[in-house]
């Protein structure tokens, strides 16, 4: 039978697993803003960086009154302790696709990048979704595999931010340096944006089962 | 009179001015890195980071048993918790010295950054450094004039990093593109220190006094 401490803290996962799929959706259309120069994308992002927000709070106050109210200790503590950091992670993430998005705006009408740049950002993009996907189906599943499927995306996606530094760097780059440095930010963007994913499924199993996920 | 919690709270408060001192001499390191491209100085950021995170442990142990043995509800709770967040951001803020000292290991024995780029780095990296040392004095202080100050010195940063950004983007930079991504790259994780040392200067007086510092 499920305690009443469970059942909260069941409640809460379930509402950050709302925030970490409003933070793919935001990833996700902040990469189509890139591909296609699309404002109309990037404002959508802004968007649904304010609805991450809007349920930010809500969360950290049902972390809060999980502490008030069953005063957990133990393991018990540290779940709820992890809670309490995912809601920062997740908001973090709205936050690098709004970054992501404030480029796009800052360049428009023309394209942030070209070429095989905009290419790998593009791939880079769509891994960075994926993952947010995945992490948003390990807070609904708390699967300890899908929580490891992270650590194995982020592995891609850092290998493609590799080849697209490369790239840049390549005495065979024509796109200038102004692109060169939006490029570079939006890689580094992109890879904290992998990182906190892998964070976040770590400390969903954590929070779930209380025992830290395999490597 | 002080009670226990009060005690404990300061007890971990003045954990946190330690992790935070650890992270401004890192960051001060690594702008000694930076500018004489000394590979010493570089890795005494490596040595400085290992610190902060050895103090980390205790620093989220001690909050936790404030949390299990006091059991504070209300505003004592959002205190503690606050706390909670300090530590991940002092942490965070050793992290962004190590990535700067990363660049300088990469590049050396040649500069990671020359000519004006270079000075408008050490400039960017000495504020960032008083930064940390206002953010550690209002960790001492529990000052809320003192927490203000680091927005003010937060404007002179970004001033300086668009600045930088504006020189690499100049058409008369010679640098070329890889030091451009370098200096973009290191601009970046100076604003984030920056931007850390905010949040933890207003962190503080809410841990300190549970009231929200004059914006």
């Amino acid at each position: 039978m499920r305690t009443k401490f469970h059942e909260q803290l069941d409640a809460l996962t379930d509402r950050l697993t709302s925030m970490c799929r409003l933070a793919g959706a935001a990833i996700e259309a902040a990469t189509d803003a890139v591909v296609h120069a699309d404002l109309r994308a990037a404002e959508w992002v802004f968007d649904l960086t304010e609805q991450i927000e809007a349920v930010r709070g809500p969360c950290d106050e049902q972390a809060l009154a999980l502490l008030a109210l069953q005063a957990p200790v133990a393991r018990e503590l540290r779940q709820v302790i992890t809670g309490v950091h995912l809601v920062t992670d997740l908001s973090r993430m709205g936050g690098l696709a709004q970054h992501v998005a404030e480029s796009v705006r800052r360049r428009h009408p023309a394209h942030v990048s070209s070429g095989e740049a905009q290419q790998l950002l593009e791939r880079i993009g769509r891994v960075a979704g994926e993952m947010a996907a995945v992490a948003a189906r390990v807070l609904a599943t708390r699967d300890p595999g899908l929580a490891a499927e992270l650590d194995r995306r982020d592995d891609d996606l850092d290998a493609l931010h590799a080849m697209l530094l490369g790239r840049i760097q390549d005495p065979g780059w024509t796109g200038g340096v102004t692109a060169a440095v939006d490029v570079t930010l939006l890689g580094r963007f992109y890879e904290r944006f992998g990182d906190h994913t892998v964070v976040v499924g770590r400390r969903v199993i954590f929070l779930a089962t209380g025992a830290q996920p395999p490597r």
